[in-house]
């Protein structure tokens, strides 16, 4: 297990170009925020379809590092997501991530996503992790 | 319908912040390409997952644009992608993409990714739009 | 909205075939039970994925018959399963399931399948059904 | 690889309750029909889902077992279905099957659906398959 400033550390080092924040990491579980520029938006003033996707993709491989510590060539072999709603263009989007199986060489995880402050999902995705053998810590 | 150049325009007015290039638009098809920097990459020297579901929704996206015409309010109401192979970090990305179902209210199409030069695929990626009533030019 | 009583009414009419059993259906939520026998498992013995897959979908669509009424006519038009552990071949296949959207075209649900007596999911899936115009009671 | 004779055999033996037809096994593919009775459908006179997805499952499944041999205890992981069309009542579903990836433990394979004689496909479907250690002929 990693903790979250180990992981935010990880994450600074490894992927700058993120610019999720970690709120929290627990065990099988994390949350974290993506503010929201104009960049971020599609026409109809909504969070464009790549913005939500690229959250629920780091939210779980968050979860991941905190459940079974830093491991930086884990790779998603899937993702599936559903966008339900129009998410809010002047709120930041926040990811509830929790893994569903934590498996030797596979994990998946679930990620619910909101515009901040509503209670209606906003999107769904589930995405699959491999996990290459001797990386666990 | 809509052409190319009508397309490149929609998009550089509408998607500011789109870098993926549209090569070819047919009926129900267009190919896209997505120069790679380190920007697109993550640990491994692979590029990331969240440029490859981008390169696959918009270039679905497109096809759908050449199909019924400029529909900015058309959404991705779902996408599932499976990662096959790390993508090479110094060729572009090449997305080939079809529409497998062109309905009234819903479109299904289907992207198929590479590097550019390399005939096996790298993802691969299936996405759901829905199509607001009266849009259609 | 249905009871109970209504939706296992209208499945042994319309859906001769289905073997599923209705244990719960709450506004956007039901609980169906599926006993395993001989013709259920595949080599491993194991339940086989088309069983789960049915479970998954049929729950699904009780819980949307729960919460909008009766409408035969509701078609699934997308179905993500991912199968996380061996299901038991002893135990009955309980299906947890709940809307995640409401719309007034698209409804989408999530299920988790256990076997049951077993805290860890066997199985989940996200769907989404077209509700046709004119059908909501 | 395995021969269409030899997986006709292994299926019949394996998977007795299976309904669908071999009609050929290539390198890689494969192309299966399912014949309709009035058992496959659902109210509005289509063939339902599960009927749809264990076509696909099972289409995918073979074209496996042509690929890398008869290996008993390869396990669907995921599974997305979009359903495109309803499906003709009264003719047979016919699956045509490729793999995308044949990994060491994690093949990903398509399947086109179709009533047959028609050329607009019914459901397309990718899943994922993971293939146990060892268990390669």
């Amino acid at each position: 297990m990693s903790t979250k400033s180990e992981i935010i550390e990880f994450l600074h080092r490894e992927f700058p170009q993120n610019t999720c924040l970690v709120e929290q990491v627990g065990n099988r579980s994390a949350r974290i925020v993506q503010h929201i520029s104009s960049d971020h938006l599609r026409p109809g003033q909504t969070v464009s379809g790549p913005v939500l996707m690229t959250v629920a993709d780091v939210g779980i491989y968050i979860a991941i590092l905190g459940t079974i510590g830093i491991v930086p060539l884990a790779v998603t072999t899937s993702l599936t997501i559903n966008f339900l709603r129009k998410a809010s263009a002047d709120r930041p989007i926040v990811g509830e991530c929790n893994l569903i199986k934590v498996g030797r060489t596979l994990i998946v995880g679930e990620a619910a996503l909101y515009s901040r402050g509503d209670a209606d999902m906003v999107a769904h995705a589930v995405a699959t992790y491999s996990i290459p053998p001797q990386s666990r810590n």
